[in-house]
C-alpha cells in the first residue's frame, strides 16, 4: 500500500477522493487535512463513510504532507497549491492538484482569467494536463493539474473531431448543464443553492465569461494539427441535481461525413481509454454517478452541416477526483483502473 | 360570460387550461371532453380543481360542441383537430387548436415532418400562428394554430435579432430544455418518464428531426427582412422538474453589437407585450411556473461575435394552455390579459 | 378596495400573500415592509411577481402602517408582533399575526415553550386562534393568530375525533413531514437546506421539544367534552419538496367505530367549510399546492383500535398565507374565499 | 471465487445484486437470468454496468441454475421462488430468496396475508430469516428468506427495545417512507409512479394492511420475551426519491428510562453487528445510499412516555440486495462484510 494524503478533505471533492481511496486496493490515506476541522474525526464530517475510517483531519503542514505520504492530493481552492506544491515536490513527492493553478501553461493566460498572480510560474512548464486520455505523459509526471469539470466533458466529446481537422475553430459552442455540487464550498453559504431555489429550477449562469474556456482553448489548439487559435462559445447552466455533467457540443464541420463514420472515429479514437464510453444513444448523466466513466454520443445535422457530441461524466467523479485517482495510478505505476471499477448506482 | 369548450381536456395541457379557465372572468367552459373519461366528474380526473367544478366530461361531438361554446380548444394529439374543425368553423364556430395540424402553412413541408397526410388543407391558408407577439393578426382569425412549447420559447428569444437582419440564418443552434409535463400523455405510459428513470437525471432526446424545427423555420423566414430560407440546429432535453423550459438560442452576429444595444432592442422590440419580460439577468424557468409568462434576456460573446438569448416559459403556460387562453382573448375581443393575471409560485 | 398592509413581505410567507393580496378581488395593498430591503422595489425580490406591482419597501413604523392600512399581515419573526400590535390595535386597525406571539393563550405555557417573556400579556385573552372551522370567533376578532402550520394539518384531522370524545387523550401521535419552506428564514442561511443537503433525503428533526406542540395540546382540550389535559407525540420530518405538509395522525379510539362512519362524521363536521375536503383516499400534498385547501381522509385499522387521519396542505397555504387571507376576510365582513379560489397547480 | 446466480435480474433488485457481485472479491456471477431479456448483453440493461460485465441473460432452467452455481439468489416476484426452490435444494444447492414466499413460518399465516396457497410448505420449518443481526443461524442456513425492505429498518428499530421487555406489545405504531425504488417493476407500468405524479408530491398508501406486517410481528413475537401476540400499527408512505428508507418507530414504553440509556443500550446491543450504526442525532437515508448499512438513533418522549426510534436504510441496499449478500456471504462461510465495504454516496 503506497501511503498518500489529501489536503482540503472537507469538501464535496475531499470527501469523493476518500471515498475512493478507502476502497482502494494499493493508496492508502495516511494524512488528511482541514484547517477547520483539525482534531475532528473524517467520520463525523462524512457521515456517508462511517465505519470506513479512524482518520482525524490535521491542520496543513507541507512538511508533515511531505513526510507521510508519497502523492498528495490538493484539494484547495484556487490560489492556495501554486503557494505549497514547490516544498512537496521538493521534498521529492508527487502532486496531483484539483483546483485550477496548474491548468493554464501560459502564465499571462492563467493571468488573465484567473485575475491573479501565479506565485509558482516555474512549475508551469513541467505541470502536465491531467486527462491522461490526451496527455499520456501524465505518466512520467510529479506535478499535475487535474482538468476542470466541465473541460473534461468537452474536451473527450470534442477531442476526435479537433484532432482531425473537422472542427472548424470559431464554430464550435457548447451549452453544459451541471449538478449543484460542481459549485463547491459555496453551495452551503449562498441563498442562492439553498433547496427551494434550486428545486424545479433551472438557470444558465457566467455566461461568456467562465474561467474554464481558457483550459479547453489551450487544449483544443494542441489538439489541432497545426495548432490554430481556439474561440469557442461556452455557457454552463445548473440543474436541480446533485451530480453529473452534460455537455452538448455544435461543432461546424470541415467536410461531410456521416454519424456512423463519425461513431467509428470516436470508437477507434477511445478504443484504448478505459473510463470513455462511445455509444449511440444520447448518453444519461446518471448512467456515470458515482463512477470515472465518461459516456459519449456523436451525431450529424446533415440540414445544417454540423456535429452534435453529447458527453457524460459525474463532475466529482471523471470531474474531479475520480480523475485525480486515475491521474495518481500513473504517477505511480499501478494499473490505471485500479479503485476506480465501481458501477454506477442504478436507479 | 362567453361560453367555450375544451375537446380532449384529460391531459396535462387540458387540465391547465381549465386551471385558467375556472378563474376566467370572461370565459364559461360550457363543454368539456375526454374519450376515455366521458360521464365521469372532472374533478375525479383533477383532484387538483376540487371545489371549482361540476362539470362531466362528455364524448366528443362536433355538433354538440358548435351548438354549446362560441369558441372550441383543442387539446387533441396530433391528426385530429383537422378531422373536427371543418364542422366547428360551418357552424360559425372559432378553433384554438393546441396540436400541431395548423402551424405549418405550406401542406408539403407539413406533410413532410408529420410524415401524415393534411386531410384540411383548404383551411391551412387562414390559419394563424398562435403567438400574438409576432402575430397581431390573431385578432381577426377564427382558427388560431396555438404554436408548439419550445418554438415559443425559441421565436420570443430570436425575433428581436432576426427581424433586423442581425442573425445570420444558418448560424442559429437553440439547445432547449424541457420539463417532463411537455412530454404529454406519453409520461403515464413509459418507463422512461418514471421517476426513477428521470429523477437525477438528465438526457438529449429527439437529436436533428424534432416536429417543432419546421414551424421556427417557417416563422424566422417571416421575420427575415427578405425572408431568406432558415435552417437551425434544434436539440432538446429532459430536465429532472414538471414545468418549465429554457432555450438557450446561439446566433452568429452580422454585425457588432453589445449586450446593453441587444437589451435595448428587446425592451423596445416588447415594449407593448403584456406577457414578454426582458430582464438583464439570465432567466429561472420557475419564475414562470404556472404563468402566461416568457423570462427574456440577452448577451454578447464579443470573443466569438455571438448573441446568446436565453428565454424562459412554462411549458403548460406560455408553451401550450396559458397561450391559448391569450389567443382566445383576443378572437373573443376581450382585454389581453384577462384571466392569466396570477403570479407564479414562489418558492 | 379594502386596504392592507404586510409587515415583513421580504420571506416565503410575506411572498405567498402579497401573491394571494395582488389577485385578491376585495383587498389592496396599500404598504409593505422588509427592514433589510427597504427602498427597494418588491417585484425585485420577487420575479415571481412580476408585472404585478410596482410597489416598494418600507421601513416598518408602526404609525405609518396604521395610516395606510385597516388591517395588518404580520410575517415577522417570533417575539416581534407583540411589541408592534399595541401601537396597531389602539390606532383602531385589525392584526393578523402570522408568527407564534399570540397563539398560546396562557402565559406561563407560552414562556416555557418559546423561552422569551411575552411584552404584551394583556392581548392574549382577546387574541383568537385563527383557524376558522375550529374558532367561528374570528369574525369578530380585531387580534387573530395564525395558526402554525403542522397544528392547521393536525388539528383539522384530529377535531372531529376528539370533538366527539372519540380519541383518548394521551393516545395520540403525529408523525409529520414538511417540504423545506416550512423552514422559513434560516432555508438561505444554513448548509443544511443546501440542494446536496436535501435532495434525495430525507430526515426527522425537531424530536418531542418542537413548539407547535403548545398551541395543538391548548386547542384539543378546547375540543375535547370535559376539557382534558392533552399530551400528544408529534415528529416533525423534512420533506425534499419545496412545499406541502402530510400529517399522519394515529389516534387510539375509545369505541369501535369504523372507516365509513368516520368518513361521514368527518364529512358532516367540514359541511360548511369551504377550504376542507374529506376524500376516501389518502390525500396527496401536490393537491393543495398554491391553494389554501386541506384534504383529509381518515380510515381504522381494526387490529389495533386506531383510527389513522391524514392531512394534507400546503405550508405556506392554509399553514400561513392562505390561512392569513381567510382570517383577514371573515375579519373584514368579506365573503370567506375571496381571493382564494384558485386551482392546485397540476401537475 | 465461488459461483453464484441471480434469477430474474432484471428489476431494480437484481440490477443492484449484481453491482454488488460484480465488485465481490470472493464471488463470481456464473448464471443470470430474465425470462423477457434472454439471449440479451447484461449490460444493455443496465448502462450502470458497462465495462463491468460481459454476461448475458438466460431464460431460467433449475437443472442449468443448480449446474452453475453454489447459491442461487431469486430476485422474482412473490411466488415463484417457492416453484423454483425445490429442485435447486435437491442438487445440493443454496438458495437466498428475495420474495416473500418463506419469510411467514406459519402456513396459515402466510396463505391469509399472501391471499395464495404455499405451494413448498415442507420447506417453511427450514428456511430462515435471513436479518444476521436477529437470526445467527443464517450461517448453517441453505434456504434462507431475505426480508422485506420495511421489515428490515422497523425490526432493527425496535429489536432492542423489544428484547428487553420494554415495549409494550399493542402499543407500537410505525410510520415508514419509502424512496420510489421500493415499488420494484410496477414502477414503468404505471402513471402513479411516473415523474409529474411523484415529483413534490408525498402520499401514504397500503393503509393498515401491508403484508409486511405479517413477518414483523412474527420476528417481534420471536424476540419478546414470553413470547407474546404481537398487533402493530404500520403506515407506508412514498417519498420523491429514488432510494431509501426512514422507519419511525414509536413506542409504548413498559418502564420509566431515559434518551442515553436506551442509545447505549441499542450500541451494546448491535455491538458486534457490522452494518448497523448507533448515532446520537436523527439518521438520513442518503447516508446510506448505496450501501448495506442501517443507521439508529433512539429519543424519549418523557411527557407521552413513548420511545421514538428512528431507523435509515438503501431499500435496495440492507432492504434488499446487500442484504442478500450479506446473507450469501455467511451461509458459504466467508467474511460478512466481503464486497460490501463500499462508502455512500455523499452529496
Amino acid at each position: 500500500m503506497i501511503p498518500v494524503g489529501v489536503v482540503g478533505a472537507r469538501g464535496f471533492v475531499g470527501g469523493e477522493l476518500l471515498r475512493y481511496l478507502l476502497q482502494h486496493p494499493h493508496l492508502h490515506v495516511a494524512y488528511v487535512t482541514s484547517d477547520t476541522q483539525a482534531g475532528a474525526p473524517v467520520a463525523a464530517s462524512f457521515p456517508s463513510l462511517h465505519g470506513l475510517t479512524n482518520l482525524t483531519f490535521s491542520q496543513f503542514d507541507a512538511e508533515e504532507a511531505a513526510a507521510s505520504a508519497e502523492l498528495l492530493f490538493f484539494a484547495l481552492p484556487d490560489g492556495q497549491a501554486m503557494q505549497h506544491s514547490p516544498a512537496v515536490l521538493a521534498a521529492g513527492k508527487k502532486v496531483v492538484d484539483i483546483s485550477g493553478d496548474f491548468r493554464v501553461r501560459d502564465r499571462a493566460t492563467y493571468e488573465q482569467w484567473y485575475r491573479r498572480e501565479h506565485v509558482s510560474p516555474h512549475l508551469l512548464p513541467e505541470a502536465v494536463y491531467g486527462l491522461p486520455e490526451l496527455h499520456p505523459e501524465v505518466r512520467e509526471a510529479r506535478l499535475v493539474a487535474n482538468p476542470g469539470c466541465y473541460p473534461v466533458a468537452m474536451l473527450l466529446a470534442l477531442a476526435p473531431l479537433v484532432s482531425r481537422g473537422l472542427a472548424r475553430p470559431g464554430g464550435v459552442v457548447v451549452d453544459a448543464k451541471s449538478g449543484v455540487s460542481g459549485a463547491g464550498a459555496r453551495v452551503g453559504m449562498s441563498e442562492e443553492y439553498s433547496f427551494p431555489a434550486i428545486n424545479e429550477n433551472f438557470r444558465a449562469y457566467g455566461m461568456t465569461g467562465h474561467r474554464h474556456i481558457a483550459e479547453v482553448e489551450q487544449e483544443l489548439a494542441h489538439l489541432q494539427p497545426g495548432g490554430n487559435e481556439w474561440r469557442i462559445t461556452f455557457t454552463p447552466h445548473l440543474l436541480p441535481i446533485t451530480r453529473g455533467i452534460l455537455a452538448t457540443c455544435y461543432v461546424d464541420l470541415t467536410e461531410d461525413v456521416n454519424a456512423p463514420a463519425l461513431t467509428a472515429l470516436y470508437r477507434e479514437f477511445y478504443a484504448r481509454a478505459p473510463f470513455v464510453h462511445v455509444q449511440d444513444a444520447p448518453p444519461e448523466v446518471h448512467h456515470t454517478a458515482g463512477t470515472n466513466r465518461c459516456i459519449l454520443s456523436v451525431t450529424v445535422d446533415a440540414r445544417t452541416r454540423r456535429a452534435i457530441c453529447l458527453s457524460a461524466i459525474d463532475n466529482l467523479g471523471k470531474g474531479a477526483a475520480g480523475q485525480a485517482v486515475h491521474n495518481a495510478n500513473l504517477m505511480l505505476g499501478l494499473e490505471e483502473t485500479a479503485g476506480l471499477t465501481g458501477g454506477a448506482l442504478w436507479p
